[in-house]
């Protein structure tokens, strides 16, 4: 389950109520303290950052063990997070489960409860630099071989996708996100704008406009997400713009 | 502001606080059926389906007038939405604009609250399509050219992106998404999985397995978003699945 952007004042009110229902909620540690108001006093078992498969294990143990419990992560749980990772060990394991509408009999019921992912709080934050077609993208070269990676900005560049880029940068990832900018350049211009949404709706939040050319000198780091704009957006005030496309079509 | 998918039931805390302090709500009328509850004795400005800029001018004219004013739909604003409509207007009339953190000395002040976006409803409803890189396209021509739609179609398709398809299919354009199921065939196999979701979190929910080559038989309307798997989403029990990999590093 995904508890949305930064505290829990973006939590959905499914997730509260799941939060509120289960015998044991599972997370990585930072996560389980940043929701404290909401689970207090309920059983739970906080891992480290790197630990995704110990913490996924867990669950699935207690889950197994006949308690109901919430594999909790920031954003959306389907987004670059956890979802796709206990599903892909239940089937490893021939762990028999199926969704809750369908029930499970002999095995686990699975529900995947969706949060606001990071993808969206940090375009609300710019203004509305996606609402045209995106492509969503992480820089990490952990799980997927860099090429691919490659493949895919010069892909969305071509084909003129508003960029959202995950996993920029990180102390040991410091050149990634320059060459994903060099790629987008031999396909948009230097004056493109760009948005950089560091730690959405945290404490330590912090909001940059730049542009294409500029990039390279924006302050980014591991809990940023970069926004490339397609060749019609357009900054106005402090706000990041990419336009539906009325203006074409109807008199505003 | 978005009210997630569904009924409030998915709303978020921040915009739960939002619909409680404004003076006017404004929206479309089945949205504000929908949230009846939250906004009881509430101002309200209902306007049709297709009535997008009115339903803009009339927020507009009412935050000019100093009435704080919430412009609502499904899911998440700034996913096909209305954030860009209303900050496009704002720019084209010059009307001077900021967002909330910066202040809006002799303007208006904007906030854009994010919600669950219908795609994360829907994946979370398949089980975890996404969670690998993926792209958002929207086969609507009304506002974008068709040759640019078929083409970000084939660049998402040539780079492995998982693709969410938005606005698959209306009484009036019933040829656009086997068009796109023909162009993805040419970079992916037919057996590759496609999820379809209607209805998201609705009563009139449905969910559909299929695979690209029977993707022409399954049944898909205005409400649909249609999602295709990339060269390693796979079906277990009623989930569907992207992996991100951690197969190929860890041991699970």
């Amino acid at each position: 389950m995904g508890t949305g952007p930064g505290n829990e004042f973006h939590m959905s009110g499914r997730a509260r109520e799941v939060l509120g229902f289960v015998d044991i909620v599972v997370g990585y540690k930072t996560y389980l303290e940043i929701i404290e108001p909401v689970i207090q006093g309920k059983k739970t078992l906080a891992t480290g950052m790197t630990k995704e498969v110990d913490r996924v294990e867990a669950a699935i143990d207690a889950a197994l063990n006949g308690q109901s419990c919430a594999l909790v992560s920031g954003g959306d749980p389907g987004v670059y997070a956890m979802a796709g990772l206990v599903l892909e060990i239940l089937a490893t394991r021939k762990i028999a489960c199926n969704s809750c509408d369908a029930g499970a009999e002999g095995g686990l019921s699975v529900e995947v409860v969706p949060g606001i992912p990071a993808l969206c709080a940090g375009a609300a934050l710019l203004g509305a630099p996606l609402t045209h077609d995106f492509a969503a993208i992480s820089l990490s070269d952990l799980l997927t071989p860099w090429d691919l990676i490659e493949k895919r900005i010069a892909a969305a560049a071509s084909a003129d996708f508003v960029i959202a880029i995950y996993n920029p940068k990180s102390k040991k990832r410091d050149w990634q996100l320059n060459r994903a900018r060099e790629i987008i350049l031999e396909h948009r211009g230097g004056t493109t704008p760009v948005g950089v949404v560091t730690g959405a709706m945290r404490e330590n939040q912090r909001i940059q406009l730049s542009s294409l050319q500029d990039l390279d000198k924006a302050d980014v780091g591991m809990q940023s997400i970069v926004f490339i704009g397609n060749s019609s957006t357009f900054i106005y005030g402090d706000l990041m713009i990419t336009p539906r496309g009325y203006s074409k079509k109807y008199d505003i």
